[in-house]
């Protein structure tokens, strides 16, 4: 997951005899994208076409669908430009220049700890982004990068685009074929794809770096770069750090994600429309269970654990031997420790209260963003909240002001879960609780809630934020008054996070990373932090209780999978182009590279710079891949290239954009 | 939680100036009785009434329910003898005889280990018990009982009743006023309390022992006695085996129940009439979650297994220096630790195949007992899996031909969901998986399974049980086709268990054991084995975070936290009853009895051997008593005897039921 600026391109060519040059990392750069949501994505041609994945693009699918035009169940194809739908959330980053700003962040925090340090570094990222950002800030985005924990800081200049949409999605049974039973498994069958398009002044935008199609993909072997945003992983973590992980945050998220995802496929059974509303959250739900029980089983294994020490113990000893280095940084690991301690005591507040588990509803998240947006945007740039700083405002706005449909029932559903959940944890007598609930119950509250609430029409929400703290404190709407009734409380539990917890792991992480950088130098990369990485390895399976998963699967197989009952069910589409399609293509394939969540949607390309694949999942030993890589088991999942043209033609006859996409590479 | 024949006489003299003699031994022993299903109670008059909770007959009053009639929504009361009606699945044992067989066990399975010590253990169990019941199986029951996890082997001889019969309850929103957020909790305001009778020969049963009631309950400080019959407690297992617990037993089971609460929470709020057929349910689900999280929770703690590991190492040190003993019992750590790698290895299987996370199903498991019992029977006695012996058959046949209804939707959504979780855990392309499921999804085999049996007629039970092979080999209902189907290796995991799992762990703790007695003697009791147990300890509160929580409510503050809503709403004779209630009367009350579930529904006595109080729950800090018990803050939570005989009263105008509670004891 290395970081396009620093390449380790001697391994490369040791490796693979392939030197990628400037050029050929400048336009990599400058052809991939990220989805601002939590996705990869990349320019598949030189009028903004943008290839991601049908997840990646599910909640915008969702969002344009109604009762009446279901488009996840039947999928969606533009036949013409004029008939691309903009999709109401989503925001398309390309990355432009990269620049060092270590220096200027160190020096700004150099001998602060606690509150004063995190409020100097939340002023200086944001002095640091409104200066790059500039006057443009509908088209121009910047973000203070913080790698390898602190060991270095860059800024990130983005190309915006907020004008995105949708060309075309499969339907979600082969978007998702296999469905959850299948999800971080191989062999696979899905063709988990959308095509989106980039616009720029109401035309589509022209770019001149993109991936063409390679029909032919990569072979058994062959070199494959992923190109795409890592979103999180864990593996420079202290000891102390990855048991928090496994005693307390990944055990309460499980537990909690556990008894959503019985709400949600119950409340999916009431009826096919119900379905359709729950079907966004229910796949978040059950991917994220999955992946995160794949985590916690990977930190319950005593070995991983044990090399996690191992490794500690060599650091701190290297650190031992030089009193300098130590006199500085051999007191980081037990105040990292001691920071755990107080994250164990305040995270059933901050999990409740700030982050989300006791108000689970989109009312609730809009009605924060409101009258948060209200004080904070009355206050100084570079001492508001870091998501209300000028630089964040419009990916915030275009979430506040999203036209996707707000449906009560479920809303109120998994309101009344949530409030439920929330005296649970903190118990019927806690002073929050009775503040929030009063002598009512869980089912009462967000029953009179939803129903009064008028926060589902954007005008609304556009008066409610132009009319800043005025507005906010003469609002008589129930989620205003309740997001203005727990705010202090919240922020009280966040600025302890961030002041005692957060800013203590931020500070000693920089202190490690120096003592790390002394130990290996710079030939190691850094946690994932949702930015673009480049990851290199090779077309290949692995072996599985000592027989070999072999690399590719085959349209053929997919026939023989399918059953006709969900998740295994081929749509008409499908079972019609079954003769026209060839058996042997290949559909889906496997490779060594280095990935994790956040890197849905990433191209595979070869060294010529064109499209094999596309990500969009990994098999289930990669889920360790959060706290190591391991080349033995780690695989990525990807579609093959030339599964993706077949479908466009001999399912979808979609010859316009096989034809777009197969465009040749000018530059 | 000390056994009848071992009480600690000094200690209780030496701390109360009380000493237990054999006749109040006696007496206690005869006076106590147990719910077979898993609960504790007592006889309290002379006529075979029977003093247990609410929750311990919610499944009997649920069972008597129908869409008419709910009595768990509000209560019941028989007039008269007359009304009082007999519940499907509940028998009651009475304990009249323990002797010792340790040497008899003992000799049997000497120099044997895995299948052999197993089979030789089960045969000498049988044939012990079936030498105790002899002839009256009908009336006597006989269990070989587990102490000290091998160190010693108990006989317990019972009087079995199976001809119970449902006298009063009060309505559920009393008897578990505060619902799941309270549970586990204090200050408490419930009356969970039922009353039953036995019967015999269609009469009340006539019994000589029995525990009047004292209206002024206990004091401040007066020591109380709580018998009954604790479920399971691990306080001697070893480090390894609570590992296994913390990292893999609690983990899925919490994750599973998590799912399940979901789920059964959603289906509840549907309708009335399903929320009315879940309820047994969704309370096991979430009673069971409560305690199992505080169960992971307190082995999560660093100082618990740290301890836990200081006293082994004492013991094994304390072994070391014996080199007769170390010859015998140092090797018995390792041989556990290796077990739990097995168990490890074959928990997905065993869990799935054949503890019934697969086949959640009424259904299923009538099919089961039928196809199992058909099999079993056709063997001797000996060689019988453990539930099919004949001691055990009568509490098999009685669940086996229970009237109970069964409710076909409920069953579906159940079976939905378990098929869909046996997928999930062992894998689409599992070969067991596929000979469950062929080509179709869980919910359509659930559905074609749902419609097409006929287990749901007792009738038909009854024939396939009378007859045995030939009738199951020809049956063609679909959930006797399938345990048939998925016999062979929901058997073959079992045997993989009982051998490489549990017989090693028997027999290691067997020599764990005996170095146990070797350095503290028999000071110390076993844990808890669901078999007759008493604690001592007294009317005590306790500090909170720094403030004290004093031991007594009162019927005012239910008044004060009742809000109109579930689960703190109260039933329409509560608040017309308000005025003819003493507020002051004491409600609930803590004591420092040690227990665990299993002594829900346990008598609280004091010296005089009369009723003081009913135990109905701990507090939330006594859910570590798993594994220690902690004196300055578990605490034992009981309804008061004086709040039983006010509500039974004024709220219900039971007067000739507060007669027979206060008819004066005679012997």
């Amino acid at each position: 997951m290395w970081t396009l600026d620093h390449l380790p391109v001697q391994a490369i060519e040791q490796q693979y005899g392939f030197t990628p040059d400037a050029a050929w990392t400048d336009k990599v750069m400058h052809a991939s994208v990220r989805i601002a949501g939590g996705c990869s994505a990349s320019f598949v041609s030189p009028t903004g076409l943008v290839l991601s994945n049908h997840h990646c693009a599910l909640s915008c699918v969702e969002q344009l669908s109604s009762i009446k035009k279901d488009f996840v169940k039947d999928g969606f194809l533009a036949a013409t430009p004029a008939q691309e739908v903009r999709c109401p959330e989503i925001e398309l980053n390309r990355l432009d220049r990269i620049s060092d700003v270590t220096n200027e962040v160190k020096t700004a925090t150099a001998g602060l700890s606690g509150a004063q340090f995190r409020d100097a570094q939340n002023a200086i990222k944001a002095r640091l982004t409104a200066a790059c950002v500039g006057d443009n800030k509908t088209t121009t985005r910047c973000d203070v990068v913080d790698l390898y924990h602190g060991g270095r800081y860059d800024l990130y200049q983005y190309h915006r685009y907020q004008d995105v949409r949708l060309v075309f999605v499969p339907e979600k049974s082969l978007g998702f074929f296999g469905g959850d039973p299948d999800n971080f498994n191989f062999p696979r069958y899905a063709i988990d794809m959308s095509l989106l398009r980039a616009y720029e002044n109401g035309k589509p935008a022209v770019v001149k770096d993109y991936f063409p199609f390679n029909p032919a993909g990569a072979q058994e072997g062959e070199l494959t770069f992923v190109i795409g945003n890592p979103g999180r992983t864990q593996r420079l973590l202290t000891v102390a750090q990855l048991e928090t992980q496994r005693d307390i945050s990944l055990q309460h998220l499980l537990l909690n994600m556990a008894q959503l995802r019985g709400m949600l496929t119950q409340y999916s059974a009431e009826s096919p429309e119900k379905a359709r509303i729950a079907a966004t959250d229910l796949f978040y739900v059950e991917n994220t269970y999955k992946g995160r029980l794949g985590q916690l089983q990977a930190l319950q294994d005593p070995a991983l654990i044990a090399q996690k020490q191992q490794q500690e113990q060599a650091l701190r000893a290297f650190v031992a031997k030089d009193p300098a280095l130590s006199a500085r940084v051999s007191g980081a690991w037990d105040a990292i420790a001691k920071a755990q301690t107080v994250y164990r005591d305040i995270e059933p507040d901050y999990q409740t209260k700030e982050i989300g588990i006791g108000f689970n509803s989109q009312y609730f998240k809009i009605a924060r963003m409101l009258v948060r947006g209200a004080d904070e945007r009355a206050r100084p740039d570079e001492q508001r909240l870091a998501e209300f700083t000028e630089a964040a405002l419009p990916q915030l706005e275009q979430r506040l002001f999203s036209t996707a449909p707000l449906y009560p029932d479920f809303e109120r559903v998994k309101l009344t879960a949530s409030l439920t959940k929330l005296r649970e944890i903190l118990g019927t007598d806690d002073p929050f609780v009775k503040q929030v609930l009063g002598k009512q119950s869980p089912e009462e509250v967000a029953r009179q809630w939803v129903a009064g609430t008028r926060l589902g029409d954007v005008a609304q929400r556009q008066s409610l934020w132009q009319g800043g703290k005025t507005a906010i404190a003469a609002s008589t709407d129930p989620f205003i008054m309740l997001a203005r009734r727990v705010d202090p409380a919240a922020r009280a539990v966040r600025m302890k996070y961030e002041d005692d917890v957060e800013a203590v792991e931020q500070k000693n992480a920089e202190l490690i990373a120096q003592a790390r950088f002394a130990q290996l130098g710079d030939k190691t990369y850094p946690d994932a932090t949702f930015t673009m990485r480049l990851s290199y390895g090779e077309v290949r399976g692995w072996s599985e209780r000592g027989h070999e998963v072999p690399p590719f699967t085959h349209f053929a197989g997919l026939y023989d999978r399918a059953t006709g009952a969900e998740p295994f069910a081929l749509p008409p589409t499908w079972i019609a182009a079954q003769s026209r399609l060839n058996p042997q293509q290949r559909m889906d394939f496997v490779t060594t590279n280095d990935i994790i969540g956040g890197n849905s949607g990433s191209p595979v390309i070869n060294r010529q710079g064109q499209i094999v694949g596309l990500v969009f999942d990994s098999n289930i030993h990669a889920l360790g891949g959060a706290f190591y890589y391991d080349p033995v088991s780690n695989r990525t999942v990807a579609v093959h290239s030339g599964a993706i043209l077949q479908a466009l033609q001999y399912v979808y006859g979609a010859d316009h954009l096989v034809q777009e996409l197969t465009v040749p590479d000018m530059h």
